[in-house]
């Protein structure tokens, strides 16, 4: 057991965030919190105490969407909307990862950076390669950082370089099971690249791989009006956009993440509804790419669970504490085109949807209710409070104008985290 | 005479970056460059050169809009939009600043923080209070740094605690005037807060003020859709919100900087084409206060010089290399809601405003050009630069991904400035 005091921050719902000035959090053997509590109850009177003094003690970062083969191209590129740069910048990239060699150089550099941010489980997009897919996989589980990795599927309108058939990628996955079969925080998820990459001989394959496997599921959702109409003429046997993979048996079936969903409305909103399929709002990357801005009030008005990602490298960084202050700042851009109906969001949200409710795809992940993982970020933020502000407000300044430097402690599943470049 | 070699970064048009790899700056004693190439000229053969060896040189950011005394609040408080918000949080926070101690320990930081990221030359607002204003003048100054302080003159639909009168607001300045008469590189700039806080008495009296003493004017300008309705309300003999600036004389009559011009079209639009008036780009502070996005790629067609600004503590953060990023992001934004009327902006254009065209508001300010001024960063990115990078995509990940800990030197007027916390 471990007993750790510090100023507790954590959201137990969107409405509020919960603040334990000098509170503790007490964490047992199995990495699991046992009580968060504002006095130590006398049972825990002759246990030694871990004080963190007068910083911030809060839920670690979840990344439910990013492209670790992409980590090359983070912070340049972003020049052209999402069809062209694919063809232009990314797919040549990825085409790299069949080199084991470059694959390890840069995953390590992308698990590296994760950590450094604070983000301690994340789901990743790997590339068609089994090889260095597992050996990402590896080096997450090394770490000791949790998260879900994928073999991308993509059998069409790819390069030649970077194309796999749909047995190719149901036997690279189920190696992947194999390989992350031991690995308590590792595991593989289902991931066809998107519709557009896919062929219904792909689609197929993987839908019935995750129901096989009971795998969850993560891809690409109306992310830029080009894509959604090529969508429709590809695929014109579905309804809509998220149809085409509920199809297949990869919108809900096995729980599912859609990145981006800046379009969805109507009857793919429905379905998202229904199936309890995750919005992966990715604000940066929507930015960057000049997608667009996603319906996240709407969401979570209609009980769709939204997730945040860094969607590096559509994203241009991999902190989910800046993806909040873009949520946050997209979110009143939005207020503003809608002619204020959708409500902007607050900070208690954001930071709701970057832990609890991201982390919940993993499972009992992203607060510090009793029997969740203690994943949890200590914060040095003495710099930037200088002048006595309230927590809240300390939370607020981190999340705008902080950065790896005020992490001082990094735990996921209870366990210190501690990586060198 | 001071030679330096690194590879130079700048922009002599918005069209191009200039690069010249392992390049020489060489800078006269009066702080001026006097060459800029990429082979050193014989005549300089026997000087000393000072050499950066891989690291980054290029010019120094220029932040054309800025509130000093609103230092406590960057990074809190974002959950209003304008006017909500200067009544809650910013007016309560400037009226501190009549206690000079309260002012010279946020001013000592303020300055401290335009240093860190870079920033050399400021256009800044101040408050109401000679003398807080005259010490803030003195800061500046002392540390090195170029700038232009605004006494804000403000005398209607304040508070209680922060108003002044006409007479005040004239004193004041003039006071200002006289104190930075033997600064170099500080001057005094003529500020009304905006149309809703100043008077027909206040906005004749400054514009006067003005036109006396040749100084420039900065304010605010249809940053939000109801403070735009307020100033029709306020105002009905003028035709627009600029034209309530033209007919005081402060819209062009001298060299003027208006904040935001989010919703500038039409009339406003064309006197200020006419008159050359600066629209200062806040993209971070049109976010965080959901205002909206400013027309930039039309002012840029028209010939509306264009320079950016950090608008803090609209604005989150005081790096004009971000707000170069939300310039870049918003104007997909931008492109996107114009239906691709409205190109988004490239990387040598948003460079390009934060130096060369926002510098052009101080003079010779913002380029390596012969006679220019020699304002400078020096930026060891090596961190990020961890694989062959070109020149261009390095000063592109270090506005995405860089902060104050790459730059190694800071340079206004050819000194070095270095400032300890």
């Amino acid at each position: 057991m471990k007993i750790y005091r510090a100023n507790v921050l954590f959201t137990l719902t969107p409405k509020e965030l919960n603040v334990l000035e000098h509170g503790y959090v007490v964490v047992g053997d199995d990495g699991n919190v046992i009580d968060t509590c504002q006095t130590l109850p006398e049972r825990y009177a002759t246990e030694p105490v871990i004080d963190f003094g007068d910083q911030l003690l809060m839920p670690a970062m979840n990344d439910l969407h990013v492209h670790a083969p992409q980590y090359r191209n983070h912070g340049i590129a972003m020049d052209m909307e999402l069809l062209p740069w694919l063809n232009t910048y990314t797919f040549p990239e990825e085409s790299k990862y069949r080199d084991l060699k470059y694959a390890e150089r840069m995953y390590r550099r992308f698990v590296h950076d994760l950590w450094s941010v604070g983000t301690m489980r994340a789901a990743v997009f790997a590339t068609i390669h089994p090889e260095a897919t597992c050996l990402l996989a590896d080096l997450l589980h090394e770490a000791g950082m949790g998260g879900m990795v994928g073999l991308v599927g993509m059998d069409r309108n790819g390069s030649e370089t970077l194309s796999n058939t749909a047995e190719e990628a149901v036997a690279g996955t189920k190696q992947l099971i194999e390989h992350t079969a031991q690995m308590p925080l590792v595991s593989a998820i289902v991931t066809p690249r998107f519709v557009p990459s896919c062929t219904p001989e792909m689609m197929t394959a993987l839908g019935q791989l995750a129901k096989e496997y009971q795998l969850p599921v993560q891809s690409h959702l109306s992310e830029n009006r080009s894509e959604i109409a090529w969508v429709k003429e590809l695929e014109p046997e579905s309804t809509c956009y998220g149809d085409a993979y509920l199809r297949y048996g990869m919108f809900g079936q096995t729980p599912t993440l859609m990145a981006h969903c800046c379009y969805t409305e109507g009857e793919e909103f429905e379905l998202m509804r229904q199936n309890h399929v995750f919005a992966v709002h990715c604000p940066t990357s929507n930015c960057n790419l000049g997608s667009g801005i996603a319906p996240i009030r709407r969401f979570l008005e209609a009980g769709i669970p939204v997730a945040l990602g860094s969607d590096v490298s559509g994203g241009s960084g991999f902190s989910i504490f800046k993806v909040m202050q873009y949520a946050l700042q997209m979110s009143k851009l939005k207020w503003l085109y809608t002619d204020h109906q959708d409500q902007f969001l607050s900070l208690s949200e954001v930071f709701y949807l970057g832990t609890k409710l991201g982390g919940s795809f993993f499972g009992k992940v992203g607060s510090f209710e009793p029997g969740y993982a203690f994943d949890a970020l200590v914060v040095d933020d003495a710099q930037l409070n200088f002048d006595n502000y309230s927590i809240q407000h300390r939370l607020e300044r981190y999340i705008y104008l902080g950065d790896d430097r005020q992490l001082t402690h990094r735990f996921c599943q209870g366990r210190e985290i501690k990586l060198k470049e």
